[in-house]
């Protein structure tokens, strides 16, 4: 069986960037540098993206539960999709994919990084060689009962990419070519990992998931403070006691309290309000590259 | 008759940070400095702010037309409530109202500015003394088919504040700062012509709308181009043949080709997709203050 990757754009309908990308290579197949390597390119939410909107019933990239997928007919537009995409795509599906690369936006000031879920072998290893060619940070979803269900862990491997600061529903020249970066960075490698001609680091640099805070809130539950100046667009740069946090109208400034220090991230993301998210907080750790990482992604690339 | 200041925030239910502001405000009454002016402060569209959207059914800040406020019952709920707000604010509404401020955020990089629909005397009058005291730049919306109803054209006198670049749904402590800066400003300026006390300028400088522009599209109307990087975020920064306004992926630069020169506004506000519009075109201008439009406000602020 031939390698076949999956690329996602618009698992959020309101973030336009990747799907206007795919939508032009669509129309001219050599604007993307696939290295040879074979893609199914598809948009995640086709209706939210109609409706102009992150989703209609529920986040798409939430709905990636077992229980979700087992249940055929649904109601709920999200879920029925996750069901399509993963009857399609996925790696017993009618058109196979082994690796799926999930192309995101965010209102926080991200840069271009990527998004791992769990510490799977492939998944490490084939984030560190992104890593070693383009030096972006890779952010380490996990242990976090309140948000699972994600798109890429229902393929062997994948991982998101997260480009910002971008408004939903905005093209942007800049954040349309770091897509097109990594991307074409990602075929690349992926075809080095075909042709065993790639290299690996030693270490790989990892911004571990600790927890996410809210934002302040009054008696009836309501936001009454918002990220303060001196915080906001601070994403991946360190916070320590005393640093402020938020910042309330009426004067009062909240500080992080803590002995512990952190890496704040997704500071600010528009779409993480209703989730209770002002930020998350992580440690940023140096980890040695593992060979059988290196192993995983050689057999799923390499499989028959 | 008392005068009365009607404060809209949300007239767009994704433009949050007057919304918050407003919030705060119910909740320390002594936020604002209303400069001992009486204000009704109100959420435009307060359906749309829940759904966390522009609008439900259609855009209200182009719903104030008078075949809309004559249909008393409509299931359009923009539609209703235009009726509803000139039923209850109007000049000759159960709680009226005399002038009308409407707090809006963009995506486009515009800072703060005002927005006068037409040339009526009274706003030309206030818009000049709000940019006399904070050097802000004020766009002329006048002459544009496409675009009318817009709600402060329902009141004698009404300016809408302009604040960006802000993505939609997001808060962010400068653009709160600024609604609450040139909030204070209007009330402490209305106050002064309460009192006779204010001083007005011998200039008005306008940004006079010209025209829209689209996005460049493919055969199929789709878009199939971007705001060119040196454009973006160049709001109010002049235009000159040769200038580049688009860019396409397969490379091709469109160029801005006519022989006038025009200041381009609102480019790549993320709302006005839906719209056609890429970006306006603006003339600025010098304008002799004239007596008539003081008149005009003294006479309205004064009234009995």
């Amino acid at each position: 069986m031939q390698l076949q990757v999956l690329l996602v754009a618009g698992t959020h309908g309101n973030e336009i960037n990747g799907i206007f990308l795919f939508d032009q290579w669509e129309k001219s197949p050599l604007l993307i540098n696939t290295h040879g390597i074979k893609t199914c390119k598809v948009i995640g939410n086709p209706e939210a993206q109609k409706a102009g909107k992150r989703y209609i019933h529920q986040d798409l990239n939430r709905s990636f539960r077992e229980e979700s997928i087992l249940s055929i007919n649904s109601s709920n537009f999200e879920r029925s999709r996750a069901n399509e995409l993963v009857n399609l795509y996925g790696e017993e599906g009618e058109n196979p994919c082994q690796i799926a690369l999930d192309f995101h936006t965010t209102t926080a000031s991200m840069g271009s990084c990527l998004v791992v879920y769990g510490r799977r072998d492939a998944d490490l290893a084939l984030a560190s060689l992104i890593q070693n060619k383009l030096g972006l940070p890779i952010y380490l979803h996990e242990s976090d009962q309140k948000q699972t269900g994600f798109l890429v862990e229902s393929w062997p491997c994948g991982l998101v990419i997260e480009i910002g600061p971008i408004g939903q529903g905005l093209l942007n020249s800049r954040i349309i070519s770091q897509t097109k970066l990594i991307l074409e960075t990602l075929m690349e490698q992926i075809q080095q990992v075909q042709n065993l001609t790639f290299y690996t680091p030693e270490k790989l640099i990892i911004h571990r998931h600790i927890k996410s805070i809210d934002f302040p809130r009054d008696e009836q539950g309501k936001i009454d403070g918002y990220v303060h100046f001196l915080r906001q667009s601070k994403d991946w740069q360190k916070l320590k006691k005393n640093d402020e946090l938020f910042f309330k109208l009426n004067g009062e400034i909240i500080r992080f309290e803590e002995e512990e220090s952190y890496v704040p991230v997704f500071i600010n993301e528009a779409a993480y309000v209703e989730k209770d998210i002002a930020m998350s907080f992580t440690k940023k750790e140096l980890w040695d590259f593992k060979k059988e990482w290196k192993q995983s992604l050689i057999d799923l690339v390499h499989q028959k």
